[in-house]
């Protein structure tokens, strides 16, 4: 352990440890997921394992959804990390915010997944991933800024690459809240979208 | 970390960042196993310990069943990505596909447990693993084939060894599912022989 | 594993240990609090969702507030392990019981949801969090005795600032629990003085 | 990674990777104990939160007992592998026994909880830690036979001491059982010895 010396007190969190605890809560709330699905009483619902099955199957839906838009925000945290050398106080205060709400998806998808086809059960998962979008914006953009705390030389086109993808997943949020007024039940399908739009040329990486 | 270089934007997931999620996902979901493990309120039920106990036997054995095979899901990834040296963006998303599938094991195992000796549950439970199976199938060929993210001097032994392992698993679920239509209750048993088969000389690793 | 070596039975745990069961036990602990955010069911309690949503604000808040407590604890928790570089029986034991308390405040939390302005839900929350203070001051205070474990030339302000950190979450418990018996309901709010406390002069790191 | 490298293919899980799986799985286990600390509902009991509390205070026994036991297995765990140097198929199998045990432990926690003062319920417990102390102790026998995975020139003092250490807790676990049968709701307080018995001269490392 290199970084590990005696000296004046000093603000030591490595951007390792910021991974590190990330990575724990990232792969946690996307296992916690599966207690959304959770199957009624078969004998006081008097509905058999298959009809039970088929009334489950926007919850199935929703565990999909959550888990791989989580899997994208997991992917973009790394190649933000991959870029960034250096943390600071306000960054690590950036970065709990951002597990504050991936540690909130299992909650926002039960939500959705209880109440489906409510306007208001929709707002609120679509309100959650608009703010850990907003927030991964945030990040990212507090980073970058001045080159505060990235390489000197990192190039212009990765910092505004960076954003712009960062701006996907709040501007599909965005359009996913508007639908869910006028067409509640349908506006998480919109969701679908974000990664065939990663793959557009504007968007996506070199591989 | 020396993979930590500024640059073109490129698409940066190591495969030692895949099998990071991996090990906290699979040591999540087999532990979350236990929560199938419920004893129903005594009062309520007006039964004994003894008789609660005695009742949940299947869910005993689901969970050392589903345990054990994640276990050896888990030794398989672990093979896996022994020679896997790269990844690239559809590499990623069969593995992502991969951990959605293992984090839905508890909820199969709830399934099966509390409708066991349904046809139905069965099928749900082998239909997870028969998945999980073909996953691995997939990830193995899509890596191996023309060398795309393995050491170009991987022998061909090495590959053709992990399809045929790789194969026994989905076998086993549709022999399982097959048993479930006739002997409902008794298809679970057939997984037992995992261990075994693997254990043959035409699918055993030399030691 | 450098440390790896056979020879005579010792005592072997090394800090590095430690610190990967600790950032295990933070990242469940914090991920676990969004299971004290359950919505009642709807069709029983007749209540719409916009109505449960908002009899819930108080859940939300205590969320907010135990995951950036936690949030503060583990970064403390980093700090301290920076400059502590061996470790002994006792504080082993030190650590699993700041870990025995810290994988209690999921429970702690859900006490002062479900009973929201009852002053004895409160005091369990703070006592929580007053023990965790203490132990978190008895580990940094036993490492730092006599430089026991830790470098023999870490200076004098470092080991006395730690200390005074250290005192920051007691203290501001022990206001909490003064609070919960004269304003039952408010005595939480006083722990969103702990981040702007530790950004005093008197009390900051330098960055 | 030094050891990833293409050629015949081999059984090739290292100590490492079951380390990493262990640790997640110890860390899981120990946090989801708390699930075990649930409040029944106030308005059904009719009783107060201090009733609800005071009613309860078995079940914080035996979580804050369970976690010091799985604290001491993980540290044994440790002090194992410290001079297990190899892995094969069946040492394997051994540690996913182990962990297998390790997973169940808020289940029998929670059996000994709701059932406390029952023998049967204590009978559970403490098989459950028995059968994991036995696995310990063929974990370490395993291992040593014929130094089969550890070092050649590993002393006997080592291999004999890990043995008569492993030998503490299925002793107590069985003084435990007996004690069951006579003085129901007493027999869990015997575990308390186990942290004793290991300063105890005969048994201690040194430090």
């Amino acid at each position: 352990m290199p970084e590990k010396s005696s000296g004046k007190p000093r603000f030591v969190l490595t951007t390792r440890r910021i991974e590190a605890l990330a990575d724990g809560i990232f792969a946690i709330a996307m296992t916690l997921l599966v207690l959304t699905l959770t199957l009624p009483d078969m004998v006081q619902t008097k509905l058999s394992l298959s009809q039970l099955l088929a009334e489950q199957w926007p919850k199935f839906f929703n565990y999909a959804l959550s888990f791989v838009l989580l899997a994208i925000f997991w992917m973009v945290h790394h190649q933000q990390f991959h870029v960034i050398r250096r943390t600071n106080r306000i960054h690590v205060w950036i970065n709990i915010g951002i597990l504050m709400f991936v540690a909130l998806m299992p909650f926002s998808t039960d939500v959705v997944g209880d109440y489906s086809h409510e306007t208001l059960a929709e707002l609120v998962f679509s309100a959650n991933l608009m703010i850990l979008g907003l927030l991964f914006l945030l990040n990212w953009w507090y980073a970058c800024r001045k080159h505060r705390l990235v390489d000197p030389d990192l190039d212009r086109e990765t910092i505004v690459g960076g954003i712009r993808r960062s701006c996907v997943t709040p501007g599909v949020a965005a359009v996913s809240m508007i639908l869910s007024f006028f067409v509640p039940g349908w506006g998480l399908w919109v969701y679908m979208l974000i990664p065939f739009i990663h793959m557009l040329p504007w968007f996506r990486h070199n591989d």
